[in-house]
Protein backbone atom coordinates (compact mmCIF):
# COMPACT_ATOMS: atom_id res chain seq x y z
CA UNK A 1 0.00 0.00 0.00
CA UNK A 2 2.29 2.70 -1.34
CA UNK A 3 -0.19 5.28 -2.71
CA UNK A 4 -1.45 8.43 -0.66
CA UNK A 5 -3.26 10.97 -0.65
CA UNK A 6 -2.50 14.54 -0.32
CA UNK A 7 -4.94 17.42 0.44
CA UNK A 8 -3.55 21.04 1.58
CA UNK A 9 -5.02 22.93 4.61
CA UNK A 10 -4.30 26.35 5.93
CA UNK A 11 -3.91 27.63 9.50
CA UNK A 12 -6.66 29.17 10.51
CA UNK A 13 -6.09 32.45 13.24
CA UNK A 14 -8.26 30.46 15.31
CA UNK A 15 -6.11 27.44 15.56
CA UNK A 16 -3.35 29.53 16.48
CA UNK A 17 -2.45 29.78 20.63
CA UNK A 18 -0.82 32.42 22.31
CA UNK A 19 2.73 31.03 21.50
CA UNK A 20 1.61 32.06 17.79
CA UNK A 21 1.64 28.39 16.58
CA UNK A 22 -1.23 25.69 15.79
CA UNK A 23 -2.17 24.10 18.46
CA UNK A 24 -1.74 21.00 19.24
CA UNK A 25 -4.66 19.36 19.72
CA UNK A 26 -5.94 20.85 16.36
CA UNK A 27 -3.72 18.37 14.20
CA UNK A 28 -6.16 15.51 14.87
CA UNK A 29 -9.25 17.88 13.45
CA UNK A 30 -6.51 18.14 10.39
CA UNK A 31 -6.16 14.14 10.31
CA UNK A 32 -10.04 13.24 10.21
CA UNK A 33 -10.21 16.28 7.89
CA UNK A 34 -8.27 14.54 5.51
CA UNK A 35 -9.32 11.11 6.40
CA UNK A 36 -13.01 12.63 5.44
CA UNK A 37 -11.44 14.62 2.47
CA UNK A 38 -9.81 10.76 1.03
CA UNK A 39 -13.70 9.73 1.52
CA UNK A 40 -15.57 12.17 -0.33
CA UNK A 41 -12.76 11.38 -3.40
CA UNK A 42 -13.79 7.59 -3.49
CA UNK A 43 -17.70 9.09 -3.92
CA UNK A 44 -17.77 7.15 -0.26
CA UNK A 45 -20.39 8.86 1.95
CA UNK A 46 -19.05 9.74 5.22
CA UNK A 47 -21.88 8.80 7.58
CA UNK A 48 -23.54 5.37 6.30
CA UNK A 49 -26.44 2.88 7.10
CA UNK A 50 -26.32 -0.71 8.85
CA UNK A 51 -28.96 -2.64 10.16
CA UNK A 52 -30.89 0.35 10.20
CA UNK A 53 -28.61 2.20 12.30
CA UNK A 54 -26.05 5.23 12.08
CA UNK A 55 -22.97 3.89 11.02
CA UNK A 56 -19.73 5.58 11.96
CA UNK A 57 -16.04 5.51 12.98
CA UNK A 58 -15.21 6.34 16.47
CA UNK A 59 -11.38 6.30 17.09
CA UNK A 60 -10.03 3.97 19.40
CA UNK A 61 -6.47 5.44 19.06
CA UNK A 62 -4.68 8.31 18.00
CA UNK A 63 -0.98 9.91 18.37
CA UNK A 64 0.67 12.55 16.83
CA UNK A 65 4.75 13.69 16.34
CA UNK A 66 6.05 17.12 16.15
CA UNK A 67 8.72 18.15 14.49
CA UNK A 68 8.33 21.39 13.62
CA UNK A 69 5.81 24.30 14.48
CA UNK A 70 3.30 25.23 11.84
CA UNK A 71 2.01 29.35 11.69
CA UNK A 72 -0.80 31.27 11.02
CA UNK A 73 -1.61 31.39 7.28
CA UNK A 74 0.97 28.47 6.30
CA UNK A 75 -0.55 26.16 3.81
CA UNK A 76 0.42 22.54 4.83
CA UNK A 77 0.19 19.45 2.60
CA UNK A 78 -1.73 16.89 4.74
CA UNK A 79 -0.76 13.10 3.00
CA UNK A 80 -2.73 10.15 3.96
CA UNK A 81 -2.09 6.92 3.88
CA UNK A 82 -3.65 3.44 5.15
CA UNK A 83 -1.13 1.60 7.05
CA UNK A 84 -3.42 -1.15 8.56
CA UNK A 85 -6.74 -2.79 7.86
CA UNK A 86 -8.56 -5.11 10.44
CA UNK A 87 -11.71 -6.72 9.57
CA UNK A 88 -13.31 -4.20 12.36
CA UNK A 89 -10.82 -1.31 11.64
CA UNK A 90 -8.18 0.84 9.78
CA UNK A 91 -5.64 2.68 10.74
CA UNK A 92 -4.32 5.92 8.56
CA UNK A 93 -1.16 7.64 8.60
CA UNK A 94 -1.41 11.01 8.39
CA UNK A 95 2.24 13.65 7.39
CA UNK A 96 1.91 17.13 7.97
CA UNK A 97 4.27 19.12 4.88
CA UNK A 98 5.27 22.65 4.70
CA UNK A 99 6.87 23.28 1.58
CA UNK A 100 7.65 19.80 1.28
CA UNK A 101 9.49 19.38 4.38
CA UNK A 102 7.42 17.04 7.27
CA UNK A 103 6.77 18.95 9.92
CA UNK A 104 4.55 16.45 11.68
CA UNK A 105 2.83 12.87 11.30
CA UNK A 106 -0.18 11.22 13.23
CA UNK A 107 -1.73 8.35 13.03
CA UNK A 108 -5.41 7.33 13.76
CA UNK A 109 -7.08 3.80 14.11
CA UNK A 110 -10.77 4.06 13.89
CA UNK A 111 -13.43 0.88 14.55
CA UNK A 112 -16.27 0.65 12.37
CA UNK A 113 -19.56 0.79 14.17
CA UNK A 114 -23.23 1.27 14.08
CA UNK A 115 -24.33 3.56 16.76
CA UNK A 116 -27.50 4.90 18.91
CA UNK A 117 -27.82 8.00 21.44
CA UNK A 118 -23.92 8.24 21.97
CA UNK A 119 -23.32 4.20 22.08
CA UNK A 120 -21.11 2.38 19.67
CA UNK A 121 -21.46 -1.38 18.68
CA UNK A 122 -18.39 -2.43 16.43
CA UNK A 123 -19.32 -4.32 13.37
CA UNK A 124 -17.18 -5.68 10.39
CA UNK A 125 -16.04 -3.69 7.56
CA UNK A 126 -19.01 -4.30 4.32
CA UNK A 127 -16.78 -5.99 2.02
CA UNK A 128 -17.14 -3.37 -0.77
CA UNK A 129 -16.80 -0.58 1.37
CA UNK A 130 -13.21 -2.05 2.02
CA UNK A 131 -12.55 -2.95 -0.99
CA UNK A 132 -13.05 0.69 -2.17
CA UNK A 133 -10.69 1.67 0.63
CA UNK A 134 -8.04 -0.83 -0.34
CA UNK A 135 -8.40 -0.46 -4.18
CA UNK A 136 -7.86 3.56 -4.05
CA UNK A 137 -4.86 3.10 -1.80
CA UNK A 138 -2.97 0.88 -3.94
CA UNK A 139 -4.19 2.59 -7.18
CA UNK A 140 -2.89 5.93 -6.18
CA UNK B 1 6.52 8.43 41.17
CA UNK B 2 3.70 6.76 42.47
CA UNK B 3 1.16 10.03 43.27
CA UNK B 4 -1.10 11.22 41.19
CA UNK B 5 -2.52 14.76 40.72
CA UNK B 6 -6.42 14.43 39.96
CA UNK B 7 -8.76 17.10 38.73
CA UNK B 8 -12.71 16.48 37.93
CA UNK B 9 -13.77 18.36 34.30
CA UNK B 10 -17.36 18.59 32.80
CA UNK B 11 -17.78 17.74 29.47
CA UNK B 12 -19.50 20.88 27.70
CA UNK B 13 -21.90 20.91 24.94
CA UNK B 14 -19.66 22.76 22.85
CA UNK B 15 -17.29 19.55 22.83
CA UNK B 16 -19.74 16.97 21.90
CA UNK B 17 -20.13 16.04 18.05
CA UNK B 18 -22.68 15.19 16.10
CA UNK B 19 -22.51 11.47 17.56
CA UNK B 20 -23.12 12.40 20.25
CA UNK B 21 -19.88 12.39 22.18
CA UNK B 22 -17.07 14.24 23.65
CA UNK B 23 -14.91 15.07 20.56
CA UNK B 24 -11.99 12.63 20.12
CA UNK B 25 -9.54 15.87 20.14
CA UNK B 26 -10.90 17.27 23.11
CA UNK B 27 -8.97 14.90 25.03
CA UNK B 28 -6.28 16.39 24.38
CA UNK B 29 -7.36 19.29 25.36
CA UNK B 30 -8.25 18.08 28.79
CA UNK B 31 -5.05 16.66 29.20
CA UNK B 32 -3.18 20.14 29.32
CA UNK B 33 -5.88 21.97 30.97
CA UNK B 34 -4.65 18.53 34.03
CA UNK B 35 -1.13 19.50 33.60
CA UNK B 36 -1.73 23.35 34.20
CA UNK B 37 -4.28 23.05 37.38
CA UNK B 38 -1.14 20.47 38.50
CA UNK B 39 1.47 23.36 37.96
CA UNK B 40 -0.93 25.86 39.60
CA UNK B 41 -1.60 23.20 42.98
CA UNK B 42 2.73 23.52 43.22
CA UNK B 43 2.36 27.49 42.68
CA UNK B 44 4.52 27.29 39.75
CA UNK B 45 3.97 30.13 36.85
CA UNK B 46 2.63 28.04 33.88
CA UNK B 47 4.12 31.05 31.93
CA UNK B 48 7.88 31.57 32.91
CA UNK B 49 11.25 33.57 31.74
CA UNK B 50 14.43 32.64 30.81
CA UNK B 51 17.40 34.39 29.09
CA UNK B 52 15.26 37.48 29.19
CA UNK B 53 13.05 35.27 26.71
CA UNK B 54 9.40 33.70 27.55
CA UNK B 55 9.48 29.93 28.67
CA UNK B 56 7.10 27.37 27.80
CA UNK B 57 6.20 23.57 27.19
CA UNK B 58 5.45 22.71 23.53
CA UNK B 59 4.35 19.18 22.90
CA UNK B 60 6.69 16.99 20.77
CA UNK B 61 4.39 13.78 21.11
CA UNK B 62 0.95 13.56 21.91
CA UNK B 63 -1.05 9.46 22.14
CA UNK B 64 -4.64 8.48 23.15
CA UNK B 65 -6.57 5.70 23.62
CA UNK B 66 -10.15 5.59 23.96
CA UNK B 67 -11.61 2.76 25.78
CA UNK B 68 -15.53 3.76 26.26
CA UNK B 69 -17.16 7.41 25.14
CA UNK B 70 -17.91 10.27 27.30
CA UNK B 71 -20.98 12.28 27.46
CA UNK B 72 -22.63 15.81 27.86
CA UNK B 73 -22.50 16.71 30.89
CA UNK B 74 -20.59 13.96 32.37
CA UNK B 75 -17.96 14.87 35.02
CA UNK B 76 -14.61 13.01 34.04
CA UNK B 77 -11.76 12.91 36.92
CA UNK B 78 -8.66 13.36 35.66
CA UNK B 79 -5.67 11.84 37.10
CA UNK B 80 -2.12 12.92 35.74
CA UNK B 81 1.28 11.15 37.00
CA UNK B 82 4.74 12.05 35.12
CA UNK B 83 6.00 8.91 33.82
CA UNK B 84 9.57 10.38 32.67
CA UNK B 85 11.37 13.01 33.28
CA UNK B 86 14.53 14.08 31.00
CA UNK B 87 17.07 17.23 31.26
CA UNK B 88 14.80 19.10 28.60
CA UNK B 89 11.46 16.91 28.97
CA UNK B 90 9.02 15.53 30.80
CA UNK B 91 6.30 12.87 30.17
CA UNK B 92 2.98 13.18 31.89
CA UNK B 93 0.08 9.87 31.50
CA UNK B 94 -3.18 11.36 32.15
CA UNK B 95 -6.04 8.46 32.66
CA UNK B 96 -9.70 10.05 32.30
CA UNK B 97 -12.49 8.00 34.54
CA UNK B 98 -16.10 8.69 34.99
CA UNK B 99 -17.16 7.22 38.38
CA UNK B 100 -14.13 5.48 39.15
CA UNK B 101 -14.00 3.72 35.46
CA UNK B 102 -11.33 3.97 33.36
CA UNK B 103 -12.49 5.45 29.52
CA UNK B 104 -9.10 6.87 28.47
CA UNK B 105 -5.62 7.13 28.62
CA UNK B 106 -3.32 9.90 27.04
CA UNK B 107 0.22 10.46 27.02
CA UNK B 108 2.14 14.01 26.22
CA UNK B 109 5.67 15.07 26.12
CA UNK B 110 6.44 18.63 26.37
CA UNK B 111 10.05 19.66 25.99
CA UNK B 112 11.31 22.76 27.84
CA UNK B 113 11.41 25.54 25.61
CA UNK B 114 12.67 29.13 25.09
CA UNK B 115 9.98 31.13 22.53
CA UNK B 116 9.91 34.36 20.68
CA UNK B 117 7.88 34.36 17.23
CA UNK B 118 6.37 31.18 17.13
CA UNK B 119 9.77 29.40 17.27
CA UNK B 120 11.45 27.40 19.91
CA UNK B 121 14.61 26.83 21.62
CA UNK B 122 14.64 23.95 23.57
CA UNK B 123 16.73 24.19 27.05
CA UNK B 124 17.63 22.14 30.01
CA UNK B 125 15.16 22.17 32.76
CA UNK B 126 15.66 24.33 35.56
CA UNK B 127 16.96 23.02 38.60
CA UNK B 128 14.63 23.81 40.75
CA UNK B 129 11.61 23.52 38.62
CA UNK B 130 12.64 20.25 38.27
CA UNK B 131 13.04 19.24 41.88
CA UNK B 132 9.22 20.95 42.45
CA UNK B 133 8.12 18.63 39.82
CA UNK B 134 9.68 15.74 40.73
CA UNK B 135 8.92 16.10 44.71
CA UNK B 136 5.82 16.67 44.19
CA UNK B 137 4.91 13.59 42.86
CA UNK B 138 6.63 11.65 45.15
CA UNK B 139 4.50 13.23 48.05
CA UNK B 140 0.89 13.06 46.54
CA UNK C 1 -35.57 40.82 37.51
CA UNK C 2 -32.34 42.15 39.04
CA UNK C 3 -30.90 39.00 40.10
CA UNK C 4 -27.75 37.47 38.64
CA UNK C 5 -26.31 33.91 38.92
CA UNK C 6 -22.43 33.85 38.67
CA UNK C 7 -19.77 31.50 37.81
CA UNK C 8 -16.03 31.81 37.55
CA UNK C 9 -13.82 30.38 34.76
CA UNK C 10 -10.23 30.02 33.79
CA UNK C 11 -9.04 31.04 30.18
CA UNK C 12 -7.48 27.83 29.19
CA UNK C 13 -4.00 28.08 26.72
CA UNK C 14 -6.19 26.05 24.24
CA UNK C 15 -8.81 29.14 24.18
CA UNK C 16 -6.12 31.97 23.55
CA UNK C 17 -4.98 32.90 19.27
CA UNK C 18 -1.53 34.65 18.43
CA UNK C 19 -2.85 37.90 19.32
CA UNK C 20 -2.23 36.30 23.07
CA UNK C 21 -5.88 37.18 24.00
CA UNK C 22 -8.97 34.91 24.61
CA UNK C 23 -10.02 34.22 21.12
CA UNK C 24 -13.29 36.49 20.27
CA UNK C 25 -15.55 33.56 19.18
CA UNK C 26 -15.11 31.54 22.67
CA UNK C 27 -16.74 33.93 24.46
CA UNK C 28 -19.99 32.12 23.26
CA UNK C 29 -18.74 28.89 24.56
CA UNK C 30 -18.24 30.76 27.99
CA UNK C 31 -21.94 32.48 27.90
CA UNK C 32 -23.43 28.41 27.06
CA UNK C 33 -21.19 27.22 30.13
CA UNK C 34 -22.75 29.61 32.05
CA UNK C 35 -26.15 29.25 31.32
CA UNK C 36 -26.15 25.37 31.98
CA UNK C 37 -23.87 26.11 35.25
CA UNK C 38 -27.20 27.76 36.06
CA UNK C 39 -29.98 25.49 34.79
CA UNK C 40 -27.68 22.71 36.72
CA UNK C 41 -27.97 25.27 40.36
CA UNK C 42 -31.48 24.92 39.87
CA UNK C 43 -31.46 21.05 39.52
CA UNK C 44 -33.11 21.46 35.77
CA UNK C 45 -31.72 19.12 33.55
CA UNK C 46 -30.03 20.78 30.45
CA UNK C 47 -31.47 17.89 27.86
CA UNK C 48 -35.12 16.91 28.91
CA UNK C 49 -38.00 15.34 26.60
CA UNK C 50 -40.74 16.82 24.63
CA UNK C 51 -43.72 14.63 22.89
CA UNK C 52 -40.99 11.41 22.79
CA UNK C 53 -38.64 13.62 21.50
CA UNK C 54 -35.02 15.81 22.84
CA UNK C 55 -36.29 18.81 23.73
CA UNK C 56 -33.42 21.79 23.48
CA UNK C 57 -32.54 25.29 23.50
CA UNK C 58 -30.69 26.23 20.05
CA UNK C 59 -29.86 29.95 19.38
CA UNK C 60 -32.10 32.06 16.81
CA UNK C 61 -29.34 35.10 18.03
CA UNK C 62 -26.59 35.94 19.89
CA UNK C 63 -24.13 38.68 20.14
CA UNK C 64 -21.02 40.35 21.82
CA UNK C 65 -19.43 43.67 22.76
CA UNK C 66 -15.52 43.11 23.75
CA UNK C 67 -14.36 46.06 26.07
CA UNK C 68 -10.47 44.87 26.93
CA UNK C 69 -9.14 41.86 26.39
CA UNK C 70 -9.04 38.77 28.10
CA UNK C 71 -5.85 36.43 29.17
CA UNK C 72 -4.62 33.12 29.60
CA UNK C 73 -5.09 31.74 32.84
CA UNK C 74 -7.15 34.86 34.06
CA UNK C 75 -10.31 33.74 36.31
CA UNK C 76 -13.11 35.52 34.89
CA UNK C 77 -16.58 36.14 36.44
CA UNK C 78 -19.83 35.60 34.39
CA UNK C 79 -22.81 36.81 35.25
CA UNK C 80 -25.58 35.79 34.11
CA UNK C 81 -29.00 37.23 33.74
CA UNK C 82 -32.55 36.61 32.26
CA UNK C 83 -33.31 39.86 30.38
CA UNK C 84 -36.29 38.43 28.15
CA UNK C 85 -38.69 35.56 28.39
CA UNK C 86 -41.07 34.79 25.68
CA UNK C 87 -43.76 32.01 24.96
CA UNK C 88 -41.15 29.93 23.40
CA UNK C 89 -37.78 31.55 23.63
CA UNK C 90 -35.45 33.07 26.25
CA UNK C 91 -32.85 36.12 26.47
CA UNK C 92 -29.60 35.93 29.04
CA UNK C 93 -27.30 38.27 28.93
CA UNK C 94 -23.88 37.49 30.47
CA UNK C 95 -21.31 40.23 31.52
CA UNK C 96 -17.54 39.00 31.77
CA UNK C 97 -15.66 40.79 34.37
CA UNK C 98 -11.98 40.43 35.64
CA UNK C 99 -11.60 41.07 39.18
CA UNK C 100 -14.90 43.31 38.93
CA UNK C 101 -14.19 45.39 36.17
CA UNK C 102 -16.76 44.44 33.18
CA UNK C 103 -14.44 43.64 29.69
CA UNK C 104 -17.19 42.30 27.53
CA UNK C 105 -20.90 41.27 27.33
CA UNK C 106 -23.23 39.47 25.95
CA UNK C 107 -26.26 37.91 24.40
CA UNK C 108 -28.29 34.81 23.44
CA UNK C 109 -31.41 34.39 22.44
CA UNK C 110 -32.64 30.62 22.79
CA UNK C 111 -35.91 28.82 21.74
CA UNK C 112 -37.37 26.03 23.29
CA UNK C 113 -37.24 23.06 20.82
CA UNK C 114 -38.55 19.39 20.29
CA UNK C 115 -35.67 17.89 18.38
CA UNK C 116 -34.77 15.20 16.35
CA UNK C 117 -31.85 14.19 13.36
CA UNK C 118 -30.54 17.90 13.46
CA UNK C 119 -34.32 19.27 12.94
CA UNK C 120 -35.96 21.57 14.98
CA UNK C 121 -39.24 22.40 16.14
CA UNK C 122 -40.15 25.28 18.19
CA UNK C 123 -42.57 24.60 21.20
CA UNK C 124 -44.24 26.65 24.25
CA UNK C 125 -41.89 26.54 27.05
CA UNK C 126 -43.98 24.01 29.60
CA UNK C 127 -45.36 26.28 32.50
CA UNK C 128 -43.42 24.81 35.41
CA UNK C 129 -40.01 25.18 33.78
CA UNK C 130 -40.72 28.81 33.27
CA UNK C 131 -41.88 29.13 36.75
CA UNK C 132 -38.39 27.59 37.82
CA UNK C 133 -36.93 30.12 35.27
CA UNK C 134 -38.36 32.99 36.24
CA UNK C 135 -38.51 32.50 39.97
CA UNK C 136 -34.69 31.66 40.51
CA UNK C 137 -34.23 34.98 39.07
CA UNK C 138 -36.14 37.25 40.81
CA UNK C 139 -34.81 35.31 44.54
CA UNK C 140 -31.62 35.15 43.62
CA UNK D 1 -21.11 49.35 -1.47
CA UNK D 2 -22.95 46.69 -3.23
CA UNK D 3 -20.26 44.03 -4.14
CA UNK D 4 -19.98 40.74 -2.45
CA UNK D 5 -17.01 38.16 -2.13
CA UNK D 6 -17.86 34.76 -1.73
CA UNK D 7 -16.11 31.62 -0.58
CA UNK D 8 -17.74 27.93 0.14
CA UNK D 9 -16.58 26.32 3.57
CA UNK D 10 -17.62 22.86 4.08
CA UNK D 11 -18.66 21.88 8.03
CA UNK D 12 -16.50 19.55 9.29
CA UNK D 13 -17.12 16.88 11.87
CA UNK D 14 -15.59 18.42 14.56
CA UNK D 15 -18.35 21.58 14.34
CA UNK D 16 -21.18 19.91 15.19
CA UNK D 17 -22.54 19.31 18.16
CA UNK D 18 -24.68 16.91 19.62
CA UNK D 19 -27.76 17.89 18.19
CA UNK D 20 -26.16 16.92 15.12
CA UNK D 21 -25.56 21.00 13.60
CA UNK D 22 -22.85 23.56 13.36
CA UNK D 23 -22.33 24.65 16.86
CA UNK D 24 -23.35 28.40 17.23
CA UNK D 25 -20.44 29.73 18.06
CA UNK D 26 -18.12 28.04 15.23
CA UNK D 27 -20.18 30.08 12.68
CA UNK D 28 -17.94 33.47 14.01
CA UNK D 29 -14.81 31.41 12.84
CA UNK D 30 -16.54 30.86 9.39
CA UNK D 31 -16.87 34.73 9.26
CA UNK D 32 -13.00 35.60 9.91
CA UNK D 33 -12.24 32.67 7.78
CA UNK D 34 -14.41 34.84 5.52
CA UNK D 35 -12.58 37.69 5.98
CA UNK D 36 -8.99 36.64 5.99
CA UNK D 37 -9.84 35.26 2.71
CA UNK D 38 -11.17 38.40 1.25
CA UNK D 39 -8.08 40.07 2.46
CA UNK D 40 -5.74 37.47 0.61
CA UNK D 41 -7.67 37.81 -2.64
CA UNK D 42 -6.47 41.64 -2.71
CA UNK D 43 -3.03 40.84 -2.01
CA UNK D 44 -3.18 42.09 1.42
CA UNK D 45 -0.88 40.40 3.61
CA UNK D 46 -3.38 39.72 7.29
CA UNK D 47 -0.83 40.21 10.13
CA UNK D 48 1.23 43.90 9.26
CA UNK D 49 3.29 46.45 10.81
CA UNK D 50 2.91 49.42 12.17
CA UNK D 51 4.94 51.36 13.73
CA UNK D 52 7.73 48.50 14.56
CA UNK D 53 4.44 46.67 16.44
CA UNK D 54 2.24 43.95 15.05
CA UNK D 55 -0.83 45.43 13.62
CA UNK D 56 -4.24 43.37 13.97
CA UNK D 57 -7.62 43.79 13.62
CA UNK D 58 -9.40 42.62 17.45
CA UNK D 59 -12.92 42.61 17.01
CA UNK D 60 -15.20 44.75 19.48
CA UNK D 61 -18.51 43.98 18.67
CA UNK D 62 -19.74 40.44 16.73
CA UNK D 63 -23.45 39.02 16.35
CA UNK D 64 -25.08 36.43 14.26
CA UNK D 65 -29.04 35.61 13.61
CA UNK D 66 -29.18 32.11 12.95
CA UNK D 67 -32.05 31.06 10.83
CA UNK D 68 -31.98 27.07 10.13
CA UNK D 69 -29.63 24.84 11.07
CA UNK D 70 -26.21 23.90 8.91
CA UNK D 71 -24.99 19.69 8.78
CA UNK D 72 -21.65 18.05 8.87
CA UNK D 73 -20.53 18.43 5.14
CA UNK D 74 -23.12 20.92 4.12
CA UNK D 75 -20.85 23.34 1.61
CA UNK D 76 -21.38 26.82 2.64
CA UNK D 77 -21.46 29.83 0.98
CA UNK D 78 -19.77 32.51 2.93
CA UNK D 79 -20.99 36.23 1.54
CA UNK D 80 -18.73 38.97 2.93
CA UNK D 81 -19.84 42.58 2.06
CA UNK D 82 -18.05 45.50 4.27
CA UNK D 83 -21.17 47.51 5.67
CA UNK D 84 -19.42 50.63 7.39
CA UNK D 85 -15.61 52.09 7.60
CA UNK D 86 -14.29 54.50 9.72
CA UNK D 87 -11.16 55.83 10.35
CA UNK D 88 -9.85 52.73 12.82
CA UNK D 89 -12.83 50.24 12.50
CA UNK D 90 -14.50 48.10 9.89
CA UNK D 91 -17.59 46.59 9.94
CA UNK D 92 -18.51 43.19 7.83
CA UNK D 93 -21.56 41.25 7.65
CA UNK D 94 -21.22 37.98 6.54
CA UNK D 95 -24.63 35.86 5.29
CA UNK D 96 -24.66 32.13 5.26
CA UNK D 97 -26.36 30.62 2.49
CA UNK D 98 -26.86 26.76 1.17
CA UNK D 99 -27.48 25.88 -2.41
CA UNK D 100 -28.24 29.74 -2.62
CA UNK D 101 -30.91 29.95 0.77
CA UNK D 102 -29.74 32.13 3.10
CA UNK D 103 -29.60 30.30 6.73
CA UNK D 104 -27.95 32.73 9.21
CA UNK D 105 -26.38 36.05 8.94
CA UNK D 106 -23.05 37.61 11.23
CA UNK D 107 -21.48 41.40 11.93
CA UNK D 108 -18.27 41.64 12.98
CA UNK D 109 -16.83 45.24 13.64
CA UNK D 110 -13.18 45.34 13.99
CA UNK D 111 -10.82 47.81 15.13
CA UNK D 112 -7.54 48.65 13.43
CA UNK D 113 -4.52 48.21 16.03
CA UNK D 114 -1.24 47.54 16.86
CA UNK D 115 0.11 44.90 19.47
CA UNK D 116 2.57 43.78 21.19
CA UNK D 117 2.17 41.42 24.45
CA UNK D 118 -1.63 40.71 24.53
CA UNK D 119 -2.51 44.08 24.40
CA UNK D 120 -3.91 46.61 21.92
CA UNK D 121 -3.63 50.21 20.86
CA UNK D 122 -6.29 51.67 18.59
CA UNK D 123 -4.89 53.62 15.41
CA UNK D 124 -5.98 55.39 12.02
CA UNK D 125 -6.33 52.76 8.96
CA UNK D 126 -3.30 53.66 6.78
CA UNK D 127 -4.86 55.34 3.76
CA UNK D 128 -3.41 53.15 1.21
CA UNK D 129 -4.92 49.97 3.32
CA UNK D 130 -8.38 51.82 3.55
CA UNK D 131 -8.21 52.68 -0.44
CA UNK D 132 -7.58 49.34 -1.35
CA UNK D 133 -10.63 47.30 1.05
CA UNK D 134 -12.96 50.16 -0.25
CA UNK D 135 -11.92 49.76 -3.92
CA UNK D 136 -12.63 46.00 -3.94
CA UNK D 137 -15.73 46.03 -2.55
CA UNK D 138 -16.74 48.74 -5.03
CA UNK D 139 -15.67 46.63 -8.30
CA UNK D 140 -16.46 43.16 -7.21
Amino acid sequence: MDGEFVVTRRVHFSETDRAGVLYFAHYYRFMEETEHAFRRSLGLPIITEADGREATWPRVATSCEYFAPAHFDDELELALRIVEMGDRSITYEVEFRREGRRIAKGRMTAVYCTTANGEFQSATIPESLRQTLEGAMNSS
